[in-house]
């Protein structure tokens, strides 16, 4: 498909940090040491949910080495959200969102919420403190389950959150049933006559699990005042300029007096979308009036960190003629918030979104109500609300092609979206690239579709096969505000500079946008270095999130690199003495295109510009972005399992990962991407579980003994292919890449499961006690 | 004279590192610390002048901890020259000056001269290894005085060196007599013709000191490779994009390749202009492969690092006629280059420059031989050439005035340059502003002139006051290039970012320029961020020298925030339905001029426009900036003295410092460069004296114990007066500040004592063995 001939763009380029990662010279936030700097730690909660009534923080102040202890009574006061996307709106930060996080509060809503915090001069010093702290608590019960949650007479979570008012400023409103957010999709169509226009309905329950981002790097954080009272703060940030509002926000200071570093980062996976602990560090770094650095242990990342999205039950409802026509989709989603809303809305909003750029629907609806309760809020993660909206949509799609007799490839073809259909934002932002028809045709053939699914399965191990399509987004326009940039400088030797700052959680994506760069100006790849990693000295950038890097700070890039671009090219154009647009770059030399053999070095014309005596100039390009839109990047994965039927154990046998994400501007990072993703989607469907004590709330999965997580051991034969169709709308025709690789394979597998023995699993992770007890119930049917 | 109404310019800010300095957070490059770092060690030769017959580095290798020795076997073999201005030109690098050094050479020219280097896990590892280098030397004879070595048979410093030939390439040339350079201006008027009209010819011969830039912080440096073979360097860089260029061409690397990191640097006075130790330590990284960081000691400090630009014999020749006109000037200059040419060719150059603005002569003339002998070689200093020339130019005018009977001051007046008169670098470029005429008035009121000049003195201890007066230049345009950079982009709180790269050599230059952009933009101070210190992150920048950061870096400023300001206030123009040009911003409001009472906060444009849904736009400015000028600032120092007939003593009981540098942007900062200037001009007039001993060449002087700087317990009662005649070539009307502080005290002080006691003293420093000989010649008369 690809046609156009790169110099750089499409490489298989090694990602620039690798060197430095392997040998132990790159630098992450543990590697910062500042003079004077104390270490930080947290008091957590044992109780779901309690009332302070005292805290008694004297004999840990008294303890030699204590610098600072903060309680509830140390921070402001003012409530918030840890869901920074929130802040993608020109009037977002003081009202989008549900404000109900405070810094400290007086009442406790989980196991591991934060109850008060330590600076001293050494960990050791820090956590004995911390156990000198006394805390008198009033037990108050607690709910774990969103349906008893939003039963009368439930505990209530929150009595009263701020939500944006009609005139626009944050205002106090009575939560009701423990429901945070209710999202209500306008309908589109009329749904219900298209249930009635269906000749089947399949209407079916799910409950996802709550998957942990499980980063190899825990949270790191360090905050430091300078004498000005300028605030820089080091952590894994994926979008450090909403972080850097917020937190101006929280602490009463102008934005500009706050200054976010970011170094590399150990994973991210939407962790880094969290404001978190961040308040918690800087409250301590102002009280002793020293650089605090909080590092949280592994136990803490489990019992304190927001989790995965996480809805039960999650119902739809597909009508479909027996022509194969979907007529009519409907879901009801209960979806769980935790103790504080964070990113449960959005994710429940995205859930039940991006089915609609898949298959076409004429007859739409979707609602959540997202609900409180005594568990760990939900966070930002990979995928965000999509792999638990498809891990039921596919199996419906499955039973839906088996109840009128149509192949279920045959079935998803027949229905998928088109060109020009409307994409997951309506009508007015239509898709602009779709090849998820080609990735299916590809993914069918590499695992032998025809040969092997819907044969009839025999013996005690059964193999099958499963399919599971998906679409996404390439960043969060126009539900969001977009903001990319990128400032390219010339150096007098003609390589440049490429400003930028997407988030540094290993995803490549400096090696990528280089290589947008460096094909723009037609320079080898090593002439581009990279600054990131400092707000101050970045313009402003949305960040790495919703699968937008590539698609939007990608254009950035080619954006700026063109300025930069045209005016090399005016001066060159003086000096051979033709118009600018007669003159391209190519291997550093700047040359006419229609006598290539005229032409000069780019550098004699870098160098001189800098150096000249009467006309100095360093040929510079900046954009300030936002797309146009927001074309799904597509995945087809094909999955073949063996399932035990005597012990229920299901065995991936190979997975097929076809994959429409435009262009691949490095196909090595969109394959990594993919080959993660499917580790990740593999733990989400199979082993991935946060097993909690359901009476006193208490998370038991607190390491990596007791929670699961694939890795290379695990993973069965891959097969990763590309499908690149250049999307019009992207730098080179790439889209998002990101998320994708971890959406399908949680439903590729159940259907694959169902193939194989003929029962389906609706509740994640597929463990082999569910496949059994489904095995037992359809015997005994 | 200040006439206009400014908000920040001219405020007294106080510098935005002093409190980050006095709490000892601020950074500098000693305080980085890279993981595997290495500590550097140099051997120094105990020769003056040697031939290194051979070099065993075996012992030192085997030493466990020793990661590295080098050798002149282990470097480029590249001749370069460590003088970096000598790059301000677009074909510079190559060609520009006289490439006699080497990274490590086959022959050792002075006692200090750098032999080797060893890198190892620590200092005391480091230092054990230099003992273990066993080096077998062949002697040479040495020279240690100029007159000596351009006699026939002396013995010959460099047969060989590089110079630019006609094709632009550097050429080995042969050096006779030891001649590095000869420096001729191109004579103006008639020369003997203007001595033939005079009445009266003064010609005398001076001698001037060997002055110690003498920072706080000794050299430091750090150079480090990453796995791409990228090269950082931290030290206290006043050029470093130079710098970059230099090092690139020894080490044949791409300028691109080099990055320059600068942190806080305890003093500069010109030290930081020098490639000097850099490529040495970058030589270690190189071959240990490991981050390496050189720390000079105080006495390496004193014996390896070249010192200030020194003359003798300095002849001044020059004709007045009875009336008081000047009617012909020349000089004939003998200057130390010592062991390398370095910066003692464009020091002569400037020296037998600067007097061309303070009085008109309409014949004058000069030639300088710089000459090699076995001595340390001559950097740059403060002032650069100019004291030396003001020492002997101020008191050769008093000698005049009392030829001709004529007051001192009077006949100065009477020879002042005027408005229009051609500048330094001649007629094309000429003066846009000169007070020195009212710096004279007002210091002759101070000092109380009328009644204590030219009266006879009496007793013991005796009274007498002088002056000097001295013009210098901001920037060295056009003799050189200069390219200064600003980029100023606006927050979404309407703070701004102002990128900058000044030298950090502690001149508050941050502060100054940061009023600038804050007055510029009608923002408060506060609201002006400052980012500096990175090359890759910064735009091209000349850096800080030759006075030029004010007046050039503050144009590029001055330049950046209008274009900027400019894109905010279309922007607004939108918002409040009027043309941009209608506009204008104070105290963060932007109003209508004609309507003040209509406007907006900044911060909602800025704002609307990070996070506007279809429109973003980060509002930025750029600036590429060349002068068009060199706008002398100019100076008069009268000076009261004390002199002790008995012991030769002078005690300096008051100076009066008068300032013409133009509107000082910052009022405090350019008082303190006057009284730091001040104080070492009295250190150079008086006390400052590196003494060597003549038969080895080994310097004695070689700590603050035997070689003296002056204290604040030195210093008079000093008077600093401002006269902020606006230039209208200069941002707000500023003018250079850094270098006139140190030029005049010399001169002011020998005439102080003439005045006392009746003996001039043409050797510097100005020490009681030299006044008692003196006043013992005159009695002898």
């Amino acid at each position: 498909m690809v046609t156009q001939e790169f110099s750089v763009v499409g490489k298989r380029m090694p990602d620039v940090s690798g060197v430095e990662k392997v040998t132990g010279a790159a630098k992450f936030t543990s590697d910062i040491y500042l003079p004077g700097m104390l270490i930080g730690k947290v008091l957590h909660s044992p109780h779901a949910h309690a009332r302070i009534v005292n805290i008694d923080t004297s004999k840990a102040e008294r303890l030699p080495g204590v610098e600072a202890v903060v309680t509830c009574k140390d921070v402001p006061k003012k409530q918030y959200t840890g869901c920074l996307m929130n802040l993608q709106s020109y009037s977002g930060i003081e009202v989008w969102g549900v404000h109900d996080v405070r810094v400290l509060d007086e009442k406790v809503r989980y196991v591991g919420d934060a109850v008060a915090a330590v600076a001293a001069v050494n960990e050791k010093v820090a956590e004995e403190a911390l156990e000198l702290i006394d805390v008198e608590y009033e037990q108050l019960p607690a709910v774990f389950d969103e349906i008893e949650a939003m039963k009368e007479g439930a505990p209530r979570i929150h009595d009263v959150v701020q939500r944006r008012q009609d005139d626009g400023t944050p205002g106090d409103e009575a939560v009701e049933r423990n429901i945070g957010v209710h999202v209500a999709h306008k309908p589109v169509g009329d749904v219900e006559k298209g249930f009635q226009e269906a000749g089947y309905i399949i209407e079916e329950r799910a409950y996802t699990s709550k998957q942990r981002q499980a980063p190899l790097e825990t949270f790191q954080c360090i905050a430091s005042f300078n004498a000005e009272g300028k605030l820089t703060l080091w952590t894994q940030f994926q979008v450090p300029n909403l972080m850097k509002r917020m937190i101006a926000y929280v602490f009463d200071m102008p934005v500009g007096m706050v200054r976010a570093k970011g170094e590399y980062a150990g994973g991210g996976f939407g962790a880094g979308l969290h404001l978190f602990r961040v308040p918690l560090c800087i409250a301590l770094a102002k009280k002793s009036g020293k650089p605090v650095k909080l590092i949280y242990s592994r136990r803490e990342e489990f019992t304190d960190r927001p989790t995965r999205e996480t809805f039960g039950p999650y119902t739809f409802k597909m009508g479909v003629k027996k022509d194969g026509t979907i007529t009519a989709v409907d879901r009801k989603v209960v979806a769980m918030a935790g103790a504080y809303v964070e990113f449960s809305g959005l994710s429940s909003l995205i859930a039940t979104s991006v089915g609609n750029t898949v298959y076409r629907r004429q007859n739409y609806k979707a609602e959540a109500d997202v609900v409180y309760t005594n568990k760990l809020p939900s966070g930002a993660m990979r995928g965000f609300g999509n792999p638990g909206e498809t891990f039921i949509r596919e199996q419906v799609m499955d039973e839906a092609a088996e109840k009128i007799g149509m192949d279920a490839l045959e079935f998803r073809l027949k229905n998928l979206c088109q060109l020009g259909d409307p994409g997951t934002f309506g009508p007015d932002f239509p898709l602009t690239s779709i090849a998820l028809d080609e990735c299916i045709k590809i993914g069918a053939e590499k695992i032998g579709w025809k040969e092997k699914h819907g044969k009839k399965k025999e013996g005690v191990r059964r193999k099958g096969v499963g399919v599971s399509c998906m679409a996404h987004n390439s960043g969060a326009w126009p539900v969001h505000v977009e903001h990319s940039s990128a400032h390219i400088k010339f150096n007098e030797d003609a390589s440049i500079v490429l400003t930028v700052y997407p988030a540094t959680i290993g995803t490549g994506a400096y090696t990528s946008l280089a290589q947008v760069a460096a094909e723009v100006l037609g320079l080898p790849f090593e002439d581009v270095h990279v600054v990131w990693g400092d707000t101050d000295v970045t313009l402003w950038e949305t960040g790495s999130h919703a699968s937008r890097t590539m698609y939007i700070i990608g254009s950035a890039v080619y954006e700026a690199a063109t300025e930069a671009k045209g005016k090399l090219l005016n001066r060159a154009a003086k000096k051979l003495g033709v118009a600018a647009d007669e003159l391209d770059i190519k291997d550093r030399r700047i040359y006419v295109k229609a006598n290539p053999g005229k032409g000069i070095a780019a550098a004699e014309i870098t160098k001189e510009a800098i150096y000249s005596h009467y006309d100095v100039e360093q040929f510079t390009g900046s954009s300030s972005y936002r797309p146009s839109n927001s074309p799904p990047p597509y995945q087809a994965v094909f999955t073949e399992v063996e399932v035990d039927t005597e012990t229920g154990e299901v065995k991936v046998l190979k997975m097929v990962v076809v994959s429409d994400s435009g262009r691949a501007i490095n196909p090595m990072t969109v394959e990594g991407q993919m080959e993660g993703g499917a580790a990740q989607g593999m733990g989400y469907a199979l082993w991935e579980e946060p097993v909690m004590d359901t009476t006193t709330g208490q998370v038991l999965t607190d390491d990596f003994d007791t929670y699961k997580i694939a890795t290379t051991l695990d993973m069965p034969e891959l097969d990763t292919v590309l499908v690149e169709q250049p999307d019009p709308t992207g730098p080179f025709g790439a889209k998002g890449v990101g998320e994708p690789g971890a959406v399908n394979q949680a439903a590729s597998i159940a259907n694959a499961i169902y193939d194989a023995v003929g029962v389906r699993i609706w509740e994640l992770p597929i463990t082999p006690e569910k496949v059994i007890k489904a095995l037992k119930e359809k015997k005994g049917k």
